[in-house]
């Protein structure tokens, strides 16, 4: 094991901890965690209006109560006396193609989508229309759109506002519109839902598709932390955890605004 | 299963997400990832500067380079072809009491030491220096100092100066200088490491110990899925991973500054 | 990194694959997997009666149907789309204290009866009656003892009965018949669950308690590995999974016999 | 959630255990582990030859030192103070594509040479170049051939002497022994390593390619559980640990025999 083996991410030496080449000690309290999550995964800094939809991102995929398998996986292991660590890691290991995946796969088509316009030097509209008509033909599912819960998901809303706001925009927010037109075309209306929002975002910001899941990862963590503490505090071990959202009750803070 | 069950994190109904009360459409693009987590571990928004404070503490955490058993034990994961989730699960699940662990164990003892010195009128020196000789007797170390790279960790002075920079001073900050002193005068000096002075900054905003370790997971997450990204793109299917420093070479940025 | 390190388990040379000095190949075909489980975990190779105890310890553990948490937490990760070892992972990292610890906790409580009744030279009657006095002035449950479904359980007497068979007959299954009569003098009758045995039975042979966690892992792995299979072969994918009884119907091979 | 859900695996009624339709009282004692997991992976109970078989493939994958990425991961994990369980689940993790998985690969494979040996009604051997032919067009490589470390694996041997003894002579055995010797005429021989052996039997006895990672899970389980214990109670705690076998010392019992 004489060779040594190379990575891009941190330098380590004492008293100094670098990240992509930035001192850590002057990035912190000067950026925000969404700009140190950008910069770590993509290998610079973003400029700070960035930043802060990065965060908003973050913020997006933060909890979404406790019925979703990560939530409910993380629950299960936590009543078993486990770790915290080892509960988390079980809501983790629950994001997947079918929780949070939809991110990726949404970025994927919509590249081929925008890659088709580029190539065929077509609207995006009639690529989109293209793209479905096939994708329907072999019987793929367009990723990002409709939801159990959500007809009309205030998250994706906010994002392209957001998005808007700080002039982001990118051929893959234009396709992702394109499809939500196409669909309403062929008699199939669906609403963007936050999966595909974060990812024609994250594909315009220049994010591949294979590390799409691993930012919701960090984004879901605080989630599950306060799912398995909660269960650590609130619960009795091995209770039946019923997964039925009639079955909970919320008893938190009744609804409030930023500016109460 | 006729019961219903109670949880206070979020409330999800039909177009609508609210996390500790609030809308979630409302807190995107106007609070920080950081003032998020504090949130939602906490119950209530932050302050604003508490926010950039928590944002801080999690961008002091966000990677240590290779060699810690949570990053060497994701990418060891990820060789074997495992999917990104379970590889980051793997690193979240080192996180426990060796690895992290020193954020909730020295909250707990700076607590203890502040709980002597108010009930026994005492000054936190005098305390810290009881609870030290108290510890030697039986045999328990302090936890969050020394380390095993650094002598002087630029991140303890960042936090600790913009702890300042926003006026919190609280008793356990107070405690972890005055453990310092002490353990001058015992003859065994060790400075602060990021671990104390993170476990004394969140114990000051009153963070419960047994949730420290759960904001390290949060923290250390994007740097998992980097080095989880990383092995995935760059190295071949289960090579030996060499945990010696010394056999790992740094390839990414030059050093550079924020206004670089 | 100029040292070595040591381990006792395994040797591999080429060409020669050895378990705690055995050949494996020579083991191969000639000791159940039950014997080489002891073999790896106790050092040395059982007689071949104990071996086929050791293999109906593991066989009574093999599953409890869908309800436990590591059957359910195996499943729920599984529906996310997660690899098969992901999902067997999750159900793995279920099993500590509350589910399957009662095994390690009662064969602890077990040598202290014995430890008890040996220095004290007294009864283990009377040293399971002392132990139970003082349990229950620090509030400490007896485990091993009581079960969800099972007033009599089946494993529990076929477990004995075995134990029987081979001329088994150590102080920590004395000590768990003494509690279980002390019990019924306390007015508390409870039967000796199948943790309760194994733990008996595993105290008898030597085991540590520390590594008997471990082997009810090795137990379930195959009802977990089954569940995760029909689970990825037979449902939905992010299917709500109702953890009632009542809402699981059994639909394999009818009731059959050994001779059928 | 009015509607039940079905599962074909146990039936838990009170004081009754069956598995597949089995009391599991009456399998205890009376089968081997092998043939309980056979019986809950399949369905059914094998012939007694066929769960000493499958006792015997359990028994040879049960260890391989401490240097595959399961024992690392696990080792690696425990070593940050987990628990047994998180520990283990880390090392059940790593069973993956490149770990374990040639087993499954393998069984593919040859049963596209059994299907084409039937279709095309030609020689295993024909069908058998054929099939490498067309892979080598492909730049897909045969899994269960070849090993880093053994040239000729005694466990292969082993199994296909025991499998001849019970008179298991089926077609994927016959296919593998044709991919082999075709490897020779290719100018490429390479032996069939332990995976490929075990690929080859389970397949022969009706298991389906998706559950062979299982299995291997299943028979591993003992070994992460013996590399987990032992570090947790050899080694100190954060350890850097090697995997360079060069760096691993072998302290266990010498070399011995059954008969000893």
């Amino acid at each position: 094991m004489a060779e040594t083996w190379k990575t891009a991410i941190s330098r380590i030496r004492p008293n100094e901890v670098r990240v992509r080449g930035y001192d850590i000690a002057e990035l912190m309290g000067r950026v925000s965690f969404g700009s140190a999550v950008y910069l770590i995964l993509r290998g610079d800094l973003p400029p700070e209006p960035v930043g802060r939809l990065m965060d908003a991102i973050l913020v997006s995929s933060i909890d979404h109560g406790p019925t979703p398998p990560s939530a409910l996986g993380a629950r299960s292991v936590a009543s078993t006396g486990a770790s915290q660590s080892a509960a988390v890691a079980a809501g983790i290991a629950s994001i997947n193609r079918w929780h949070g995946g939809a991110i990726q796969d949404c970025a994927g088509q919509l590249r081929r989508i925008v890659e088709r316009s580029q190539l065929q030097n077509r609207s995006l509209a009639d690529s989109a229309a293209d793209e479905l008509q096939e994708m329907a033909a072999r019987r793929e599912r367009m990723s990002g759109f409709g939801h159990r819960v959500h007809t009309s998901d205030p998250r994706t809303a906010r994002l392209f506002s957001l998005a808007a706001e700080i002039g982001l925009d990118g051929p893959h927010v234009r396709a992702v519109r394109a499809v939500e037109a196409a669909l309403v075309k062929r008699g199939k209306p669906l609403p963007i839902n936050v999966d595909g929002a974060i990812g024609a975002l994250l594909a315009d910001l220049g994010f591949e598709p294979g590390v799409m899941n691993g930012i919701f990862m960090i984004a879901r963590a605080p989630g599950l932390v306060a799912h398995v503490f909660e269960e650590q505090t609130r619960e009795k071990p091995m209770r039946r955890i019923d997964p039925d959202p009639d079955k909970q009750e919320y008893d938190g803070p009744a609804p409030r605004r930023l500016d109460d």
